[in-house]
């Protein structure tokens, strides 16, 4: 028979994080995923609702019954840590309202490229920022944000329409860069208001230089060292759309 | 080894229509099941969106997930039963417009109502015709329309908010009132456009006073009987939320 302290510090294991600290930057970034789920849900649902045909409209729809099941699963997961699901998922209540009013799309393509292009790079940051977390809640986050049936349909529509249209073409390039642009504000905003997120990009890092050899990023180059990966990211992005990032 | 000669009649089962022709009639019934529950997804999402509390945020977009599920069943039964669900869904496509366009909600409140009265009449005007349907359709349909979570949230919701406000009880009974005279005009329309489903209701009519020995509806006096016992099930509806029908 064992008897432990109960004031005994919990051991870091791969279902929990190293301390009371690392769990609540864990619960920052978990909510922020999950928060992204669920706009997902919204936008996907509105989507479905004007979609033009029959087929689009059911296919949207599964994709927003999808987010709400994967928004569900890391609200599970931020229960198993002991937070409180919704209090996690309100600070980001806000986070995405400046983006969506100076992103308004026009057209229904625009709508599809902001969907892709747009919250891929919020995507992308949290996949960065889940290289800090516990193995546990790296494996939900990386698994939550690989679902790409969404972006596959997206892509499959931009490149039919565009494939023969050099004004919709160019117009559509001009868009992609106004999203990258903008959405890289909502990052930055996201770094200053919460430092949770920048710690766990410092453990991401910290652990990649460690398996690799490289040099870990210093304070002064880390937020560079993001938006250029960021970058990277939404340059492939566009070159999968055959459209000039 | 028994031969089967190509040219015979499929016999009726608990899985199968009688014939094409009742299979046809079953097809619409279940195209507007699958239209209403993909209209309740399409509701309750953009209910998710703008509701007061993320607790009813949350609740709602649940529901709309659920709601695409049930839809995806009934829409796999017009597979079975040999039918495109595309086109099955697609002539119900306005089915609800001009009701919609009658019974703008402009309060939460009043949205919240009609989800409840003024689609309530819809299932009713469904779960009647079902009795007229193959074995396995029925159940299916039946236990589809059955799923009430999000009924009790309105009711509950109601209930609380009605509780000590005078002014808006006698406003949401009047609203209920506008609601379900706009709801049994659709029900009207669509049992003039969709002979189907009077043909559905005769067969239901027909197997009930075969079971219970009383006379069944003549042509003449089934629509009365109809509007009778939707308005009835509406006069329940609307006491369960303490309100004057």
């Amino acid at each position: 028979m064992t008897t432990t302290r109960p004031d005994a510090a919990p051991q870091p294991s791969a279902d929990r994080p190293a301390g009371a600290a690392e769990s609540a930057d864990a619960v920052v970034l978990l909510g922020l995923v999950a928060h992204l789920e669920h706009t997902a849900f919204v936008r996907l649902a509105s989507d479905s609702a004007i979609a033009p045909t029959i087929e689009q409209r059911l296919a949207l729809s599964r994709f927003a019954a999808a987010a709400v099941e994967r928004r569900d699963r890391v609200l599970g997961r931020i229960v198993e840590l002991g937070a409180e699901p919704e209090a996690a998922l309100r600070q980001f209540d806000d986070v995405l309202t400046d983006f969506d009013a100076r992103t308004e799309p026009s057209t229904w393509w625009e709508r599809l490229l902001k969907a892709y292009v747009g919250y891929g790079v919020a995507d992308d940051f949290c996949r960065l920022a889940a290289e800090g977390l516990d193995e546990r809640s790296r494996a939900l986050v990386l698994e939550v944000l690989d679902e790409t049936s969404h972006a596959d349909l997206a892509v499959t529509e931009l490149d039919a329409a565009g494939a023969d249209d050099g004004v919709l073409t160019s117009r559509l390039a001009l868009w992609g860069r106004r999203l990258v642009g903008e959405a890289l504000g909502v990052v930055q905003g996201l770094l200053t208001q919460r430092p949770a997120l920048g710690r766990l990009l410092a453990r991401s890092d910290a652990r990649a230089s460690a398996e690799t050899g490289t040099p870990a990023a210093t304070p002064a180059n880390a937020p560079a060292k993001v938006f250029g990966e960021l970058t990277a990211q939404h340059t492939r992005r566009m070159s999968r759309l055959g459209l000039t990032p």
